[in-house]
């Protein structure tokens, strides 16, 4: 093909981060748009909380916590002992200075601006080259349905540490922002990658978005879908639980079920191997456990050379 | 007297609070109410920031930093020093801990809760004994006007560090809170004591608010104010500064005269002993300078002692 090609991801939090670190290196400077979930996102203490967001802009510009799997690498916890100590809540926590990137994005989206544009400038700030697109700037809160009712997505993953059962899942139906609608019509776009987070905490508000999935089968560029399993478990967080609770068989064949009608190729990890044969799409084995940087970047380059073999065969 | 006696004092922030501190010692726990000037308060980055308050809060639980003179103990800065590095407005400084009691108040004001309740709650919390009085629980801003205009008084006070020259000030005239109005119509009121903060930028908003200085005049307690001036100087701040600014002579005679018809006595330095006889009002010249708790604590002794003398007098 001729010109810059464009790739746009769909994240979620950490595993996804992983992967969109690694196009982010593997692609030339600007050339990743990564939609990033924000259904998870909430207003905590008075302060618009955007968790994979921050995730993104954390992993992209190097400054993320790796040992500690979330935050910001360097963090202290000042504010958090003092609001502790002032009989604050404090079942989310908040690092000192990760407190300064919430507080500076309520000031600007008080001022006025979208959250797109917010999240621009701190990326901007932090010298990410890839465009962090928030689905939407409007809320599309994600809500987990239990047995003893609807949750917030936060007080369900953070404060209740994905304990309950999860019976369903109510997604928001904002309108995708306009950038992210721009990302998906670029005549440059060379792929859609879905990144390896959970589909249905993290993809799925993405996809309930009006007009998102229209977008995404509309586009002539292939779009691929990293699975987040590997040999049959979830790598991190309540992927297997949730699917064994919706009464889902944890295998890609879940996956790839999922996304039908969506996606024309699933990677899939070289543990689960043995799933490719069965599966009704074009499959790539890979190593998915991003578990360095070197990985990260390695994979993203199988999936986009995926993406190119698709292309051809298209 | 019978009964329990009461104090009232209405104070500023630094300076005041160390007489505050001092009352507060030595008088029996919960006998002081302080009265507390929110003409500084603002908003910054979307936080309600109660400067005031705040050094009221810090003071009276000992937790205020000293050696500073400004502030908590112990701070430390790491949300400051992110949101430099983020592009965010650095000039009002925010440590990682004071943060949490501006956070907290905010989300305790947007639950619906007064600043009077959530001074009351937080200083509750800090183990202070004392009631600490917003002077009322609306905005009430005080404005300072130079020869290039307005200025709001924060950016007067730290943006500009008082170097602008005061022309007159604005005082803002919302409703003294109900609790205000209440300690001073307290039956068993057996004193006013006005701190020795600035006249013009510090006590006058509070007396500046609809029926408070006629509350102090209705008062059978008597009212005596504490200057701020020590050796013709005043101890910290830009009161000589703005007096000089204001045409008024740097003298006792100036203080008096602004408080003249509201006060009973004034409280004046040994160093200006020689003010006294020219004084139209009762004077006790006392060690004013408050270098440590000590002193802040024996002061108050002598202030409730003239207080007593003028009330027997009366």
């Amino acid at each position: 093909m001729s010109g810059p090609r464009k790739i746009v991801a769909l994240s979620g939090g950490v595993g996804g981060a992983k992967l969109a670190f690694g196009l982010d290196r593997a692609l030339p400077a600007g050339a990743l748009s990564v939609i990033v979930n924000t259904g998870d996102d909430f207003t905590h203490l008075g302060l618009p909380i955007s968790p994979d967001i921050d995730t993104l802009l954390y992993t992209l510009s190097g400054l993320n916590d790796t040992r500690r799997g979330w935050g910001r690498a360097g963090e202290s916890w000042a504010f958090m002992e003092t609001l502790r100590e002032l009989g604050g809540e404090d079942w989310f926590q908040l690092g000192d200075r990760d407190l300064a990137l919430h507080v500076l994005r309520g000031a600007m989206l008080a001022s006025g601006q979208d959250l797109t544009q917010v999240t621009a400038a701190l990326a901007a700030r932090m010298g990410i080259a890839a465009k962090v697109l928030p689905m939407s700037d409007a809320p599309s809160p994600t809500l987990v349905e239990t047995p003893d009712g609807a949750l917030e997505f936060q007080r369900y993953f953070v404060e209740q540490r994905c304990a309950p059962v999860v019976t369903g899942l109510r997604h928001g139906a904002a309108a995708p922002s306009p950038a992210v609608l721009a990302a998906l019509a670029d005549p440059a776009l060379a792929g859609i990658v879905i990144c390896p987070s959970n589909p249905w905490l993290s993809i799925d508000p993405i996809l309930a978005l009006p007009g998102l999935s229209e977008a995404l089968r509309a586009s002539s560029a292939p779009v691929v879908a990293v699975s987040p399993l590997v040999g049959g478990q979830a790598v991190k967080g309540p992927t297997a639980k949730i699917m064994a609770e919706l009464g889902l068989p944890v295998t890609n064949a879940s996956i790839a079920a999922h996304y039908a009608g969506l996606i024309d190729g699933l990677v899939i990890d070289r543990a689960d191997a043995g799933d490719a044969g069965a599966l009704p799409l074009p499959v790539a084995v890979e190593e998915t456990l991003m578990t360095d940087d070197a990985r990260k970047i390695a994979l993203a380059g199988r999936v986009l050379g995926f993406l190119d073999t698709l292309r051809e065969g298209a």
